[in-house]
């Protein structure tokens, strides 16, 4: 007789049911999740701040270990916690970066892998911030937009700029790989900032064209960031983002992107970002991503084997 | 400088930020909650299911204490647990009312004042099975309907039925008072044999038309267990409901009613059933309910001061 | 042991599980649905056309008879069939009125009394031209709008005219009474056309003043064709509705004003009007309305026995 | 000139607006529809109960028989019936699966090919058990998940066991084949389960990757009962479900897979499960889910003929 | 033959079909609409930078003059303008503000009422410090909450500030009534902080114990800025808000309240707040909100007249 | 510096905020909008009505000029204006019909080419007589419908027969092209007939199956008019349509149409119909069609250059 467990929208949600830890405390985990319930910076459609929740929630039908079709059983001992939400001001961003920030060390100094559940994707700024020791970071990122605008209606904080920020700030981030590019409108300071950089800018067309190619080119043996902006994906896949553009990336290609990139190098940190559940009255955005993170973490592990 | 807190959508949704409890766990708490996400004994349009989780994530927009417009504070110094939700099985109704009862038993040990957050209405029975060594136990119950059917489309354990299966199961079950009914149709099997047991039937009617009288009426010095069926309120206050009825109680008549029993009684248990979140996409259903829930244990610890 | 029935979501919608009849075919029963799924001469929010099958399915929770709590029952040895939809064409409003006459002549010929599920409020003129024969027809319409406007938008046929046109078509429509009128802006023309035909104006604020007095001013011992908008309703109660006006009828008053009319008057016909199902996901809108009808229905019977 | 018919939103939703029969009545047609709105056994988010209704709703915007583009006139002369849904009761799982039994007897036995309108999957069983007569039956199931679990959640009743159940009950049930299986996690014990019976167990992956081969390696010359499970096609094409999986069918992959199926084999039954219509408000999942039943039917008689 | 008209969803939705005029431009009106959508100042669910653009949709359902069933005609003569959306920058509270604060300077003197449309609570200060030259500037607040908070959540710009920010920036700023006054919490720095300057609190108690000498204590014969909360209504009235609090204002009250303060005043500014309409799918909450500006203007000319 | 510009939620909502101006007044433009708020000549559910206002709120995130990834900037230069909605009628089809198409006429005599925001697909018959004048014009009309009916549910007016009463009033209507044609049921006479004028009917399955075939057939040096009937795209991309057909265009293939029609061609005029966005709870349908307008302007301004 098996131990007794919670249908899905049974119990408390925190992250794939693992125990709920203060990210200043005393734990250790393989995984540790942390949301940040922030989307004031975002230009469009507000609703992002109700991700984490959505996510965990989520979550909860996806829970490790997972054992295949092929009799494979994947995250077998690896353990989770679930740091909580970062505790946000209202309107300060300053405040909330540095917040952001501190929350993320914490959480990475007691995990191995933490994953981050935003938020619109100006956190990606203060959460990359957390990593500045990372030798030669390399951000991959899934996005139909760069996100790399210096500013924009007025702010340089925005969630069209963090990897602008990002750039700025840490000397260490040496290469962002942003996939899944596509869209009427760019702007060209910001493109031509990425490509003085030396970024892989990614598009759509080249992943529908040339997918082999693309997974071949992706980066090998790094220390690697991935920020996934689930606008990257098919807004029929994934209606629930604020700025949907259309043609977009199916969900064995978002999720064979990201479990290439986390077989072939270091994955120190992930972040999930720009979903709006209150978008997507199916619920089939958040049940989507959130097992999209752990297919990544099955690869991560796999990786590591 | 305070410390700083969350907003109503950050943060793990336990009930009210009480720390999470197992039910069998070594603590000790004033008030405690305990979900019961279990909706398929009632008839009609399900959700109830996702009840327990709405009306955390709505709770805390009303973490205690409180202090008043009048400068009194409530609540202060009371402590609050959150002890999940139980772990029921998929379809097994004795099965699922066993764990209820034991898991009702356990909390209901480690606290001053259980707060059962359904779930739709039968879970009331397998509840009340937990008050079985209560003396003299009395049912105050917010409802449109009677609930006390013998038998509805072929089965004994619906929401029709809950108070019918205590009063049969618990000689300790001394009287029941009903506040609120109204409609077309009752079952007459079920209204007689509820004033056979001498139950205090109070029409809608009768609460508009003499409300002082019916508060005079309410019981007074008694064991009493406080079951509120939202459908108890009228559709336009709570829409979020299986089988609303029109011409039901507004929120201050039922916040008077449960406050008033609070004052004059001793208040052993309260659940909180058939509200579907699902219905109601303007949130007001849950969070008119946690504030209710909030307020009825404001009048409780008014009471025992 | 009794036979099995459905559960209110099980089998196939008529109205109050009536048996499924044709218009022209060889039937008889003491009530009678018919549906006019037509709604393309309102000129804000369509949905109305959705409304006869709502309200059948929102039917099947009220079957009757009906017993209530006072131990005496309703409607018992009352019979009920459902002559489905009138078959109206795309866009040919004269033809639609056409078939809708037709239709309701037939049923109307079958039955004590009909109920017309509509559909926007210019149904009610061709419905009313079934009853041409009736002597001092007297309608007694619960609206917040006067519906007696001569042409709007271009149109002599719109949701702001049927009573218009029924007064000009028909020699017997003897007298109308308006119950419920507010608002912003009316029609100085069509205020002064009824007004000089001598209708009963009475607005919500007098029912609100002097609910017994508007009771007693209500038509005795007449033929009275019922319509009902429900938009008489307060939108709080009802919220499906094209063209929502604060401060309407709360649902025991338009109960109470229908079934005081059933009671006092012969009862010839009864449409209810102007419910969008598509604009309250909460579904109580088509519940409420539905019920509505029976408790009306009730009245007749009480009133006839 | 024709008859007049009705819009799609026009008269009483019968499948195909086909005549509505008792099932155990007096009458024949080449097919019959008969709804099981029963979903208690699902263990995500409800809705299925609402399926049969809005499948029926659905249909009349494919009303047989159909030309095509082709010049190709389809159903013609196929006779429908529609013998309303199962009276089920609350709750009682024995006695439901008894009622749908009974009644999927009874319609088998008066019609060429019934359609059973689900429902969650577990009702697929009581369905099996009214082909116990069939030599050599095949299951032929679209689905990602494979439904043959022993115990979920402490029940042998669920959704996810269907299959299970009926391979135990049944020692005609020779052979299924699963299509479109795909998902992080399988029950290791269910998969050797349907290994060690022989099953065929078709991943998605193989679908992609060779359709034409899938479409070979199907039954060839069997009796086959069809169970398609809306999860089997991808969330983007049908959002209505408890629970989505990605990267699943086309609509003309699924179409495509049953068709071929009906053209190779004689098919004795076909049930649609898992629609959840209230999770999509675009309400597409039910319109062509409606579709597919017909186009599956176009295809049986097209092997027939 | 009269000109034809739009219905309400045709046409370009300025606000009570004015003219489209800028800010800076050459034009004078009566009434002016400015359009302030900016809500990244609220701490619960966003939406209110949606009700800008929803209330001029609403506004095309009561598009002056009015004339009543009373005969009197109103607003004929009063001259309309749309000045459009203040040009907002993402995140910077304090641009924001200098923005709002220019725009409504410059509206402010090319009318005789300029009317705002927000927009949380927040943009309420800047839009006073628009009136620093008003002398002794009397604000009439409707509103469930005091909004005279220092500091929540670590910012003194939030929703919950403005009138806080206000008193401290204007000196003219002479007195504030707020009216509907409820809820468990308050924050006692912020009462105590009101009642020192002598602000009249009045509570929703109070509206309904003593509707006449609540009236009778409204201010005369002063410059008046009006603020209405929506919160201040009753959620069953005007679901579409972030922070629903129940027992509130009916629509009645309300208007009759504003009218009220209109008539005996001199009313130099209007703004409506936390109007979220994404939240009411119903969309009677921007109508009627629509319509009480209507009404207050009706009020305000009628005083004047 | 730049100029400060307004978020995609704020401002007036005129199309690409182009300058709002009168069909009949004095300007002159590259490209102008003309709205058709009409949709009672559609059979199943309504919405379209809705959709020029939709249209134009997406416009807003898409504002030209467009610089894209590959630096290469278009529309610069190219003048907008929106000329509103056409002032329609309540149900007077042919009244609608002569408005529609004297505005056409007029905004067609001030632009370079109009672009018409329908409304159902009948609208497409009154906007082509505006371009009675065109020398052998040819419509390349994106469908899964035909839309070449005689009479469909008695009228001749409906949106099944736009193209059938265009052929029937214009002698220069030379050629149509119909691309995504799919579905289970089409009318045999409409086929007919059109095949016996020599139109182009391309099957979605054409599409599929050789898109290289269908580019290069497409019409070259013609006089063309775009009509875009949404649900001519797959469900799944745009759900927000009252027909939907499964297995249509993909957003790419769509637009890779419609812009090598315009480089191909000289474009005279666009529309686009059958978008409900009531529908489309995500809001991605218009934003995705209002992105699909703007694609196809670049590739006519690209064909001019």
């Amino acid at each position: 007789m098996t131990h007794p467990t919670h249908l899905p929208y049974g119990g408390i949600p925190t992250f794939a049911r693992a125990p709920l830890v203060d990210p200043s405390g005393d734990w250790h985990a393989d995984v540790a999740a942390l949301g940040i319930p922030f989307d004031i910076a975002l230009g469009f459609r507000p609703g992002a701040r109700f991700a984490p929740r959505a996510l965990r929630e989520a979550s909860l039908r996806s829970v490790p270990p997972f054992t295949g079709l092929d009799g494979i059983t994947r995250l077998a001992g690896v353990t989770f916690a679930d740091a909580g939400d970062v505790v946000l001001p209202s309107l300060e961003p300053e405040l909330a970066h540095d917040r952001i920030t501190e929350a993320a060390r914490q959480v990475r100094s007691r995990c191995r892998l933490p994953v981050f559940l935003g938020g619109d994707h100006s956190v990606s700024y203060p959460l990359l911030q957390a990593f500045d020791d990372v030798e030669a970071l390399h951000v991959v990122q899934l996005d139909a937009h760069l996100d790399f605008t210096d500013v924009r209606n007025d702010t340089r904080w925005s969630n069209s700029s963090p990897f602008r920020r990002a750039a700025e700030a840490l000397p260490n981030l040496f290469h962002i790989s942003t996939i899944g590019l596509r869209g009427l409108r760019f702007d060209p300071e910001a493109v031509a900032a990425a490509r003085a950089r030396g970024h892989t800018l990614t598009e759509m067309r080249e992943v529908d064209a040339d997918f082999i190619g693309v997974l071949e080119g992706l980066p090998m043996g790094q220390n690697v960031y991935l920020s996934i902006d689930v606008d990257g994906f098919d807004p029929a896949v994934i209606p629930g983002t604020s700025s949907p553009e259309p043609d977009g990336l199916s969900y064995a290609q978002g999720a064979a992107l990201m479990a290439a990139t986390a077989r072939r190098n270091h994955i120190v940190g992930l972040d999930l970002v720009e979903l709006a559940p209150n978008l997507d009255p199916s619920g089939r955005s958040e049940l989507l991503m959130a097992r999209l993170i752990m297919e990544t973490l099955c690869a991560v592990w796999e990786g590591e084997a």
